[in-house]
């Protein structure tokens, strides 16, 4: 049963899908075939989705343009999920309707050698948007409580400090401009069960997939768990979590169009007045031969 | 006139649009206006655009997908031509119809102080698109001998050096698996100024105007023979420069697409086999409760 309510007219996405921070999270709780918000079904939140692609692609320009003249605001989406939670697809279907020069995307693996050398937070920070950007994080810092959690591949007194530096951390990203919208993709065990054989099903989507996807299912309790912690630890008013229900792809796509949206239409970036005499400028070019 | 032949159906774009390496190239003798290879107009070059677009899309998803399973080959446009011939706008329309996740987009301004302090080309080894990514360069090392020579900001025995160093390091590029496309957008004088006046014009694209511009507007000689110069010197059979008729949008749009579209193709990327024993791995999946 959906635990969202279908929400009045006026009520934003935003506040439909918010955890409330410091607010214990159950995902069990949380239905991953809901809508919330999504009144009209699957064909009216595709022209939706579409709709506010056009909507974000006109914002994010405005926003480009005004990091071109001073403006430090940006935007950092963040996508954490199980593994075929649509973290890629996300990527594929919202942020393709961006023009691609303004965006800057990241997928975190494993990390590397160098990585390790320096302190989790280290390859996030080389990674951020611009002035102007909009950041894209797929898979993030949260690894670093999730997989490190769950796979203990960091001492439980290091993971355990680690949601303080994350709280630090985004804080900071905050005051610099930075707008966080941090969304976790909720899907439902049987749906990843689905996705899973169909990736072994089409040779077209082998490349996808890796046994050891298996052996990470096999955990799915403890990384629920894991990601509880993280939800509840780290969703900040500066920095919310947004838990979007994810088995419906049309429907996550369409969320997380709208809370692009919402919040760039709250931080309405303008164009810049020009920083020049632009009837001075029009006279000399058209005196050039 | 178009000096570009109509082209034959069995003619590739590539055929039509590559300078030969080697020759002497005249830009005057290039009508910017000319829409060579798009026979049936506007329209029907904006349709066969969204077309290719997708086939592009799909073609990159096989790149990566080799690329995640040991092929090195990946692809880099390099993009060049006088303030307001399009670059930007390619990116958005060409690039943007792509997946976000495969493309690795740099777009190179004034080099900053720590640039300044090494060779020319190290900003540009750090921007090189990895092995399946589709690598797109707004402005590139061609600037150094560009601007560089147009504007003194190197020495003439200094810039006369770099296309050698130019074209070695293109082939080392190119046997390490990179496929260059370099289009040079080629308008005219007078659609520039068209342009320019409506930035002037457009309150919301002032941000695009810099009163800088009208100045190199002024030198457009010098920077035609600067053009010349690196299409004749640094074109070569592993490395082509395509000379892209830009006057028009839809037709720089459609040349590019196209262009890519035929380098894919060639490339012809496969879906890896799986590295995994597949029915295994099903029925694995299959007995987790």
């Amino acid at each position: 049963m959906p635990k969202h309510p279908v929400g009045r007219r006026s009520e934003t996405l935003r506040e439909l899908l918010r955890l409330p921070p410091g607010e214990r999270v159950d995902l069990a709780g949380h239905d991953a075939r809901a809508t919330p918000g999504a009144r009209d079904g699957k064909q009216a939140a595709q022209a939706a989705t579409a709709h506010t692609g056009r909507r974000l692609a006109r914002l994010q320009e405005r926003l480009w343009a005004a990091g071109t003249a001073g403006d430090h605001r940006r935007v950092l989406l963040v996508l954490q999920g199980m593994d075929t939670s649509g973290k890629g697809g996300t990527v594929k279907h919202v942020i393709g309707q961006l023009n691609p020069s303004g965006c800057r995307i990241r997928a975190f693996k494993a990390p590397t050698e160098e990585e390790r050398r320096h302190d989790f937070l280290w390859r996030v920070r080389g990674a951020l948007p611009a002035p102007g950007e909009i950041g894209i994080f797929d898979r993030s810092h949260y690894e670093d409580v999730l997989i490190a959690r769950v796979r203990h591949l960091a001492t439980p007194a290091e993971v355990g400090s680690r949601y303080g530096l994350i709280n630090d951390f985004e804080r900071e990203l905050a005051e610099e401009g930075v707008t966080l919208v941090k969304c976790f993709l909720h899907i439902s065990y049987e749906e990843q069960k689905r996705r899973l054989l169909r990736r072994l099903e089409r040779p077209d989507k082998h490349w996808k997939f890796a046994p050891s996807d298996i052996d990470e299912r096999a955990l799915w309790p403890a990384y629920q768990e894991a990601y509880e912690l993280a939800l509840e630890r780290c969703a900040a008013p500066y920095a919310p979590w947004y838990l979007v229900p994810a088995d419906h792809k049309w429907y996550r796509n369409w969320a997380i169009s709208r809370l692009l949206l919402e919040h760039l239409r709250e931080l309405d970036p303008r164009y810049p007045e020009a920083g020049f005499d632009v009837a001075e400028c029009r006279e000399r070019l058209l005196k050039q031969t």
